[in-house]
């Protein structure tokens, strides 16, 4: 039984202490928060410890792993402190939205021998590990081209985009994680164009809400990327794979298989569901358990802080492309 | 190059005249319709004799095969005028609406060695005829269960109800054909049942427009037709298969490839195709194809009217069941 | 909180222990089954009491609802006695093999004013009951045909077969159900074709594992199943509606949505969900909630036997049409 | 009655020549071709007159129209004799290899006051032009983004390739006329990767043969090309549109509908159609009657030899930014 606390009680923290709580293998050992009565209305839910102080909560001896999502400017000295406590870590993406700040906080639990997974959570989504092992399974052959569709259902607010990073870094850095989860190789180059088509707001920002990107690997594969802050139908999660073999194609959920055909229009589908929070329901819980079989098994974490940082790497990459208009070497 | 006379210029007429004026190997020798200035209009668009009377265009000696489009209660003297004349017979569907003049007509076209081609054009659509395929190659295995959806954009006008002799051997007989044709076995026990519940002036003719038909063959194999005057959406043609190795479907087809997502629905697509004479275009052509080949190579007849007649054998009992309430052993 | 408590601890208990155990408003109170140390192990899973005597397990206090997934031939008795102890009761399919024992049960059932629920669980899945709202809301205007495909992966084992009461009371049974749901309103005349196609031991059994139904309500709608016990690619379970203003699809569920593009095909997609337990998995928890939260609420049972009985007379009328070949009035 | 010479009697000038003998309001005035007896077997199918030598067809008083599918090096010199002959035009893709050569074709023809349509084929697809009726018809709000899939089953031949003026110009020039058509905006800004990875005999003639573009229009609109030379599912060509009210996507087609199920696999349908000539058949036709019609009633020709000029600067400025890894101001 792996013993989990979660520090950060918001949106992404309630999933992880729900899975934590529930998934077999695992127990909710306690909650922290710093703000109002977030962890003491969570940890009142599954009957466990509240802390606002995280620091104490990942000190505690009941506690052998703990869950990381409290806004990303404390990432790095939280998984710190954790490392330097001998506990396992999930810890959200980003690492940090500095790319110093990363590589150094990367090599520092590298020093530590720490165990710390980065949650990637697409990569636990049934369909993108089926994906995968088709990939690896040589279905496709040589992977040539990836193309990865992704759209959000609406901007976020306007005050977490301020302190957001940017598009790249906070919205397109899960695309980076997936194009090189499916390229299977480094990209080496990078080039990339942004639009602030969706909301002056975002504009006025100095971000943009849409934006498409190219990269070559070494050996010359190719990855698309393309990206929105909304797309009126829904959360739009597609990625695809050109091999000398074949494609692979993955799609869209939706909450049923209904089709309706009327005088007008024939096969219409439900709308997507709404957000990453339905969509990845599955990878939530499939991350929390590789994590916790990790930690039980003493096994490699499944995705790396050295993920993270190449990640954040492409992201800044593709921020600089889109402002130079030259391709980035990285 | 097989020269074909066409009789009757009404919508069937016209389709296998533009066939036969523009298929590879055919040449549209004429065309026949008895009132007012049909033929005429329609031999002008192609450059072709015109006759009021079929029987003339019959014996002409540069007619080598007729394709009889004409109202049902002509077709068995014009078969067997064009028969005793030598000439090759494509004609539509149903040879009579009598089951004993249509076994009669059968007889004497085989004492006269007739060369007669019966009409059943949904056999050569490329989908239909590729199901077949896969069925005798034995993809599915042994054919268990086979199911035909037919339903129509609307019902004929009532004028044309009146004299269709019922549903059943008007509409039902091309699921009964495309029934025997999947089965590959004779349906030996059928049940129906008919309601009317599209338009209560079909009722009131004595029809009906809305029929279920169930059918079981020798050694059990099992059919179900659902079949309806009235489809909003369009021309539903849809065929299911399944053996014990696995399940063929066929689909619908639509005008274009285009599927739309909005904020309350997805992959919505064009509504079917109208009709049956968009519906069913490339199968008059690879139907006339068909005959034109098997005429100018002296090969058997692809579908012949003992295939006419088990339909509407089928057909009969389907109604008598659907009066009578008992099962009708055919 | 409703406090349930499980009778049975086979494969349908097991699924109903862990929801009452998990679901929001739902606790496990205890597990009853007679046989070895099945109850034991379950209970151990969710840390709740173990019975061998369900009877036992039903006058506990702090029981306020009992779950029955027992044989068939004990539901009768343990509905009694549970009302007589004024528990509610959420009953598996079907009452009882007997009409005429369903049918007193079910009106002791309504003398004791019991709070009764019958576990037609498809009616939870989210596609059929948006399938369901969707009729409701009038979107394919009236109700003309009801199409139900039901087929298993592969026969259930001989020794269940063998006393399980034939195909139509035991597998049709749940599509009768969905029948009367879909249609809106009773079946009143009934005819079924049965065959033994996939495994010949079936028919020693003197059972069918293939058959058809067609059924027609007193206002000329219609409906067809068709249900086979194998089905080489999954457990196939498709419903469609047509109406006067539309149509109505529900497809069948896939683990991913993996497409694949290979030199032979294209859009291949994963198997269907191998089973029931795969397939229906969330109905399962929609039933239990549905169940726990009229328990707690007071309200009516959104299935009731008096469902069962119904479903029962059909599958009875059915096995009847297909043994004398005629349309049995129901 | 438009009376249309063919020049070419290769792959594509067959195309055209069959549909100038068959479409309605056209007619197959003559075929020249210098090379052996092309011209007169293309001739000979269609009854009409035969040339080798395309000025002598083009000055003949009975063409009003010339179809130019002749190697791309005699374009410009034929339009503009065709043109000064005062005969309508239709030009296969490109112009000339050489932009300043394209440019002063299309500003000579200008002067000449010529009758010249450029033959984008993909445009007259039914698919895509309702596709951008969807657009223009305000379907998708504005647009945001547009993404082109775009390959070939397989790579031309060596000695075609050789000559082709590489995959920009030869291949990706249809996706650039595709992009502009459904951005409705002139790109401004492009960036394009290119890659070995097909075939290396295809890298020794120093031309790639997989390909990504990107480009940004002046008001911020973007979009992506993928491009490759192979495909072993068959010719790959997907349209999907983003704007700001919902999303356009326009699939591929195949030969049939069938869709199989097995034990390992569900849904599986057909390879697509094999190549351009198959794909895209109905909109070969409709582009002859579009330039038919535009002829006979004396209207603006749907697509301009400025077009032509416009994609091939496109296609130039994506070859240019793959070699220095800039992106190209257009």
């Amino acid at each position: 039984m792996t013993r989990i606390a979660v520090l950060g009680a918001g949106r992404i923290g309630k999933i992880h202490a729900h899975n934590a709580a529930t998934l077999p293998g695992c127990s909710l050992a306690g909650v922290a928060d710093p703000f109002g009565s977030a962890a003491a209305d969570l940890a009142a839910l599954y009957a466990c410890r509240a802390e606002h102080d995280p620091a104490a909560l990942i000190e505690r001896d009941d506690v052998d792993a703990v869950v990381i999502g409290t806004p990303t400017d404390t990432h790095v000295e939280l998984m710190l402190r954790a490392a330097r406590a001998g506990k396992a870590v999930l810890c959200e993406k980003p690492i940090d939205l500095d790319i110093g700040r990363a590589r150094e906080a990367a090599a520092d639990l590298q020093r530590l021998d720490a165990r710390v997974m980065l949650a990637f959570n697409r990569r636990f989504d049934p369909s993108v590990a089926a994906l995968k092992a088709a990939i690896d399974a040589g279905e496709v052959g040589e992977v040539q081209q990836v193309i990865v569709t992704s759209r959000d259902p609406a901007p976020a607010p306007l005050s977490y985009l301020r302190t957001s990073g940017g598009i790249f870094r906070d919205m397109t850095i899960h695309d980076f994680d997936i194009a090189r989860f499916l390229l299977g190789e480094e990209p080496v180059e990078i080039f990339a164009i942004a639009s602030n088509l969706v909301d002056p707001a975002i504009g006025e920002l100095g971000d943009a809400d849409t934006v498409m990107v190219v990269m070559k690997t070494a050996s010359g594969k190719q990855c698309h990327i393309n990206c929105c802050r909304a797309a009126s139908y829904g959360y739009d999660q597609r990625f695809e794979v050109l091999g000398n073999k074949g494609m692979l194609l993955n799609d869209n959920l939706r909450p049923t298989t209904l089709r309706r055909f009327t005088r007008t229009q024939t096969e219409a589908q439900d709308p997507l569901l709404n957000f990453f929070l339905e969509r990845y329901e599955q990878a939530y819980r499939a991350e929390l358990l590789a994590f916790a079989t990790a930690v039980a098994d003493g096994r490699p974490m499944p995705v790396t802080p050295q993920d993270g940082v190449q990640a954040l790497r492409l992201a800044d990459a593709a921020l600089e492309s889109s402002q130079t208009g030259h391709a980035v070497t990285v």
